[in-house]
């Protein structure tokens, strides 16, 4: 069974890519399991070398933006995608037309090169939780309307309408799922606002000093890698009659404060991790963060079978399993 | 002031041209009440010749999915777009392509052409009810999530993102309705779901019979063509700050069943009216219109000022005055 990711190089596509070389199997068109024969990954940079290295792997570097690009990636003989790929929310907010053309007509590239496959494919696509902000609830539910503030938010729901519709139609069989913050995220800090979230429990654990620039009391919606890639899983092999009118849906998560996450890094690190993290107000991070929403009912997700992390400890003690010890990105 | 008008030769289109040619005044980017000085219709086809030999109006047929179109419509000297055109609910459900084509891609144009003017453009978006769907409460809120269950109505929801974000940048000053069924449609029926709602008025008051495909005790949302076009004004006159953070929202309209339409058709035109109305059930027809929500609590929209017909009668007498005595498309 070949299967696409996009964004196959980030962290999340990597993790993806691993669980499934390692035999992780999948339905395919045809009802029934199978492993993965080959596996495409598409993305602006390649993969980490044992990834690009296994012979099943396909690497694609490009930009989704290019409708012929994508549908040289989503060929004929692609039986499930994985669509990651993204600008992120900093990113597709400094630049309006970069954010357009990777986030809605990258994802337009790929549910129209999928249309056109055999058999409808299983498409799994990763919006956010960022389609949420402005007046809102104290806590999302399942009905609560998309009112993005963001314009990664707004290209999310975008992307959504189009998998819900096209799935309608019978052109692909389409399941989007509105991430929480994961963390802990590995490798280097990057540009969006959260990522402090991931730093503060990253660094220490390497030895590393690390700012944080919110309070203690700050809380966070997150999910751990390990889960998220099991999510991506457990979406793909959903029954589609199980998804009913709308194939889109928030995550469950935990909603943590700082201070929770500190008590986690003390039990793995102890005390002199959590020296290492200096509290250095940030306004801007602070404003950005306090817009966010951070308190959700899941149960339309966890009807479905889709699991939270028990604890930010368990959060902790997956990413030194994960990452720390394996030493991979 | 220059103002232009994409669905132009639409039977609203037409109506807004000739409210504004009448000398109904707009605010311009420069905050002051202009009238209308020139007038852009845009369309696939020509408006009425009393419209289009206005020295005032310039008429241009052409593709809206074609970007270099829409720039040279929307052109450096715009001030306002009211953004009618679209391909309805039933084309772009039988041509997905189309439907993608003219409400996703046109929209787009319209608003990175407007995007490129001197100041931020008043922009009115014409959205709808077809972005509700599914599973819906009894009573259609301010709060009720769009769940398309067309593509039309995808569309149409994917547009209101757009023009919220484009808004929350700065690039545009949109505002997005979404209309009821607007009846009494006056010409010829269409192929529209909703068309024999304006042709069991229409015809009738013409003296030919008609087809009433659903049952009497059938209801709908709807509102006049000369609400409809005082409502675009009043959406393009509202200041920005009364918006909020959310561009769009669906109007007040008034819910009749079938059985009160005919008892106003009967105030206008006597029993012999009424008797031109055949009830022929139409499965397929009534499968549709069962599927649409007919119960609204527009609080928003009323809060804001925009306003219902009072009665069906007055929907009746309202197509009565302006169109069938007019004998005007």
């Amino acid at each position: 069974m070949h299967v696409v990711i996009t964004g196959g190089a980030g962290f999340l596509g990597q993790k993806l890519a691993r669980k499934l070389l390692l035999g992780a199997k999948l339905t395919g068109p045809d009802g029934q399991k199978h492993e993965v024969t080959k596996l495409t990954l598409f993305d602006v940079a390649a993969p980490a070398a044992d990834i690009a290295q296994d012979k099943r792997v396909k690497v694609v570097t490009g930009d989704i933006g290019d409708k012929a690009t994508v549908d040289g990636v989503v060929t004929d003989a692609a039986a499930s995608v994985f669509h990651l790929a993204a600008v992120v929310s900093a990113g597709a907010e400094a630049d309006f037309d970069l954010g357009m053309r990777v986030n809605l007509d990258g994802t337009r590239h790929v549910l129209e090169a999928c249309r056109r496959l055999p058999a409808p494919p299983h498409v799994v696509f990763t919006s956010s939780v960022a389609v949420y902000g402005g007046d809102m609830p104290a806590v999302i539910k399942d009905d609560t309307p998309m009112t993005p503030q963001t314009s990664y938010g707004a290209q999310k729901a975008m992307g959504e309408f189009m998998v819900n519709d096209m799935s309608r139609k019978g052109f692909i069989d389409g399941r989007a799922l509105r991430l929480p913050t994961i963390v802990v995220r590995p490798g280097k800090p990057n540009k969006a606002a959260s990522t402090w979230a991931s730093s503060i429990i990253r660094e220490p654990l390497q030895g590393d000093s690390v700012e944080c620039p919110v309070e203690p009391t700050t809380e966070m919606y997150v999910l751990s890698p390990r889960r998220m890639v099991e999510s991506f899983l457990h979406a793909h092999e959903l029954p589609a009659a199980s998804l009913g009118f709308n194939r889109a849906m928030f995550l469950p998560g935990i909603t943590v404060p700082v201070s929770a996450m500190l008590e986690s890094l003390k039990k793995a690190g102890g005390q002199a991790a959590v020296d290492k993290v200096k509290f250095v107000p940030d306004a801007n991070i602070r404003r950005i963060v306090a817009g966010w929403p951070m308190r959700f009912d899941p149960a339309r997700a966890k009807s479905l079978g889709f699991k939270a992390d028990d604890n930010f400890d368990q959060i902790v003690q997956g990413f030194v399993e994960d990452d720390l010890r394996r030493n991979v990105a």
